[in-house]
């Protein structure tokens, strides 16, 4: 203990603190406050997270964590230490219990364990009590390392964790003990963790589902425990609630109870049907981006859906971006493949070619709703959300360089204008810039801190909020992308505008100008709505199928109380028609009590009930979806409204 | 010459004639007049077509063929006969020339030669006075046969004939002198031919092209040679014309003339890239067919391009057609096959299935513009009328059995209208009907009948013209397609309606009755386009390029003379635009009569000319295509105009 040197701790507000070596997160918080100290439940050390007790022993950037449900460091520590206290607390209840992988996640935690009992949702509560027993005992979790060939010998009955440390790079392995090593539960694990298992906070058992070791459906089968933990038990309590509320808003459930879309393996996974109703809300989508395309000088074009392989390399798309591809249609007689396209940019850039073009063509705007395909995994679709073939309300911008900026500025209102259209009153904007050590961006430094510089320039103009996130660029430049909340607070990734110096350069494109040589035109890639699956799925979230009228694939719902007004209700509808309104008769021979809790449920926004009173003055009855009965009036009064 | 028994000859109008065996068809034609025998080029004895000079030795019905252009076996004998007179010709005029296969084709014929000389159009005329000595000379086309093994040995120098031999079926081959065998020139060939060399009529070499051997491009190269013969010489010159007046309205040569697609090796041989103009025209058709459609209770849908190899294993279009689509993509991971979609047929019958039907929900009418892919061999790829990938107007209906001839009624008036809407006038139906004898059909023959005899009621009550085509129907059930005559009299397939009871069979389709029992539906499909790439194209060729006014892609081109008037040349384009009507400026700095040109051959309807006067005066000079100066006029008058 002698002799130790100093060393030199910065705080993130840039303050320095001498500390001898050695010295630990815990230590630096206590000499803060004791209630920092308290309230920490972890650390950065340059960057890295680390237990708040692990001693430090050089000059460092220290971030202390403290337990807060904003913080997704402290969501880490807190998760992934119930993870350990819930596999406890399982092997207690079922000896026998093998423990596999047992990693924090989105919204949660999960453990994949090998348990001789087939654990099910009537289990949460005992596992849960026992998790509680053993938060209630306080025990600190308590790092030890051995080497490789130590930790091998001592997991040699557990085939699990040998595996693990097989995966495992490095020579030291790490153990964490839920109080003293060799007295207590303990597993293999790189950590870091909370302090002591009392600052797991708020938990909750979650659901229980089928996993295969190592994702092989040829291994074992594992059961995969889900949980979820927050600081505090209001934060839990507010996470559940949130749940609660996007299971009624889920886009899967309400695209079938409103007959929007359906998903058959006989076609695909991740492939949309559009049944009726979800296509009148995809047309009236593209209607309505159509007639803002149309009035900002888009020219519409179609191509195909395939594309020759040498297309994609001379862009660039290939072989690179080919995991997220299909792969190559490979024709029988000759050498030639296909791909089916990922993206529409390099169909529209043969669009633009076939023709010489001038300076005074520019800008030349193609617009296209693209459906391209990419292979997501399997164990990433979701509904309209995760796809393999989506539709991109797709356009390419033909510029000159002098058009950047100011065609920039046009598209950037565009996309907010479709978002306020649609009710979107959150939107924060990620830009996305390249990263000048990396060689993954194509084209010359210069050229892209110019392009980057031009979007800074105009997103400030504008005074729109954003965020920016170096390395994250297309390989062809930097991006825009727009993050929208929903009603229910939930983030999404929705449109994207993206400035593009390289694939002009790759196709050699060109046009004439002023001085009669011959120029380089630059691309602006955009898509407001992005995919009109996704689009649609996030909609419907977003309002939880309850569509503004316009926007409704059903608007009004036509009916007769009686058969004997169904000749009344037909004209109604017809008069509905004519005035551009979309209406559905139930001619069904259902009681009225019925037939409007069947439109409730459609959730039509506008219901007209047509009784002999109605028929005989030619009125109607008008309802509304939620808000009951509005009292009857005449029909042309109604249609007018 | 004793003994021979008598055989009866029936003439196509029923009546019998005795004959002795052995008589030849032109014997008969003699007897019934000597204008008849000198008429004949050939006969058909029981369907099959004839030599007029071969013995005829059983009872037979008997049909002679006279050199008349409507009849495509007189066409095929003259062709055919033409082909050798050619060939005869060639090889005067270069001997070491070898002959590989020249059949009749669709318009003329072809011979596939090696010739030592590279001929050219240059040497047409050549070609054409040696067939013509040819001809004058009168020699008869001589058959006379020999067995395979004396063929080969006689063909043994020859590598293309000998190869013909080896191909051809039977024991006995046939060999035609043009004159005496032994003296004349003469060819392996099946025959039959006109009876003497001057009979080939009117013809003319056409043009020549490099061809394979086998269509192999790693076999022998040959120089293939196009000519045409007409029984007569107005027959020639009014096909000549015709062929000038279809280059005039090639839509390949306008496609590129008024923008409107192109083709790109780099995207793919036979996929349309739609350019602006182009999308327009199609937009403006799908409009007008989407609104026709939703009058008629239609609900629009979309579906995937791709789809899971066993869909069209169950229905039964994989692997039964596999020649004619693009091979499957094969998935690294697993097992798994996705087609490109042939047809949008399995993709809208899982719409079907994704909810339950009652009766009261028939007809299910569900459209889509659908693009679906084939592979076409590139040799057969022309412009938009023969490709890859192409887009149906195409549409299912679901129906009860006994909605199935009311709403075949209604589809058949549906097409008529499309039809004369867009002024072909001149419409024919071909009704393709199942052969009992075939099992390329699937189901009950009962059914079929039953099929057949709808669509032949349901035609006769709309006194629609038909014809019938014995075993040309789809595999799944009997089907209607519209033949159409353009402007210039050629013949063009496109719309179809079709009835198919087992689709819904293989796919298990059913709705609940009346009865409450399940019933299973009948599905009508139909395209009254077809495809609108070939559509398009037609049109184009029908219209020649000269659009009517709804369906112009630029319906006005606003010139001002100087640039002095460019911003009133602005407000004109805004104001046609807010009256609905596509405009076009012309901002160059070209001098008004070379505008005037360029609108011209662009062949837009509307020109308006604006100078200084109309300028002040919110006039505009107006002037159409083709029929030049209309006067001066006030804005507001051209535009309501």
């Amino acid at each position: 203990m002698t002799d130790r040197a100093n060393i030199t701790i910065t705080l993130p507000d840039g303050s320095a603190q001498e500390h001898p070596a050695g010295v630990t997160a815990y230590d630096v918080a206590l000499g803060i406050g004791e209630g920092l100290a308290r309230a920490s439940i972890g650390a950065k050390v340059d960057g890295e997270l680390i237990d708040l007790t692990r001693p430090i022993h050089a000059d460092a950037r220290l971030e202390i964590v403290t337990a807060k449900a904003e913080n997704p460091d402290a969501l880490y520590l807190i998760r992934h230490s119930t993870a350990h206290v819930m596999a406890e607390a399982i092997q207690k209840l079922w000896p026998g219990t093998f423990l596999a992988y047992g990693p924090p996640v989105d919204g949660g935690f999960y453990y994949d364990i090998q348990c001789p009992h087939a654990i099910s949702e009537e289990d949460f509560g005992a596992i849960e009590a026992e998790m509680k027993k053993i938060a209630k005992e306080d025990r600190p979790f308590t790092r030890y390392e051995m080497t490789r060939e130590d930790a091998l010998k001592k997991l040699a009955d557990d085939e699990f964790k040998t595996d693990n440390v097989n995966r495992a790079d490095g020579d030291v392995m790490s153990f964490y003990a839920t109080g003293a090593p060799g007295e207590n539960w303990e597993d293999l694990c790189r950590g870091p963790h909370v302090p002591s298992t009392k600052k797991i906070g708020a938990f909750k058992i979650m659901s229980v589902a089928g996993a295969y070791w190592h994702g092989d459906a040829d291994s074992i089968q594992l059961q995969r425990i889900y949980g979820t933990s927050f600081p505090g038990k209001k934060e839990l309590k507010k996470h559940l609630a949130l749940l609660e509320e996007a299971k009624k808003r889920d886009h899967r459930v309400l695209g079938k109870q409103l007959e929007l879309f359906t998903i058959n393996p006989l076609v695909g996974s991740g492939l949309i049907l559009w049944m009726p109703k979800g296509a009148i809300l995809r047309s009236v989508l593209e209607d309505y981006m159509q007639s803002e395309l149309v009035k900002l000088g888009y020219d519409p074009v179609y191509t195909p859906h395939i594309g020759n392989i040498e297309l994609y390399k001379t862009s660039g798309h290939y072989p690179y971006y080919s995991d997220s591809q299909f792969p190559p249609i490979k024709m029988r007689d000759d050498n030639t493949e296909y791909l089916l396209k990922p993206m529409n940019c390099p169909h529209h850039i043969m669009i633009y070619k076939a023709l010489p073009r001038s300076y005074r063509d520019l800008p030349v705007r193609l617009a296209e709703f693209g459906t391209v395909y990419r292979f997501e995994q399997s164990g990433e679709l979701t509904g309209m959300t995760r796809v393999r073939g989506f539709t991109q309300d797709d356009a390419h911008l033909f510029v000159t360089p002098e058009q950047v900026e100011e065609e920039f500025r046009i598209t950037i209102g565009l996309v907010q204008e479709v978002f306020r259209t649609l009710k979107f009153e959150d939107v924060v904007v990620r830009l996305s810039l390249h990263d000048p050590d990396s060689d993954k961006f194509a084209g010359d430094p210069a050229v892209w801190e110019k392009a980057e510089n031009t979007i800074r320039k105009v997103m400030d103009d504008l005074g729109f909020p954003y965020i920016e996130a170096r390395g994250e660029a297309a390989f062809y430049g930097p991006k825009v992308d727009f993050v929208v909340k929903d009603c229910i607070g939930r983030s999404w990734q929705l449109g994207t505008v993206q400035l593009d110096y390289v694939l002009p350069e790759r196709f050699d494109l060109e046009y004439v100008g002023p001085d009669n040589q011959m120029h380089r035109p630059v691309m602006i890639h955009r898509a407001p709505f992005g995919s009109l699956e996704r689009f649609c799925g996030v909609l419907i979230e977003h309002f939880a199928g309850n569509f503004p009228l316009w926007l409704a694939p059903v608007q009004v719902a036509v009916l007769p109380i009686t058969s004997e007004q169904i000749e009344y209700a037909r004209q109604v509808v017809a008069r509905l028609a004519e005035a551009g309104l979309r209406a559905d008769l139930d001619g069904s021979s259902e009681k009225i009590g019925r037939k409007i809790r069947n439109a409730e449920v459609k959730k039509v926004p506008v219901m007209l009930v047509l009784g002999r009173r109605e028929s005989e003055n030619t009125e109607v009855a008008l309802r509304r979806h939620g808000s009951g009965d509005h009292g009857t009036q005449g029909l042309e009064e109604a249609v007018q409204a």
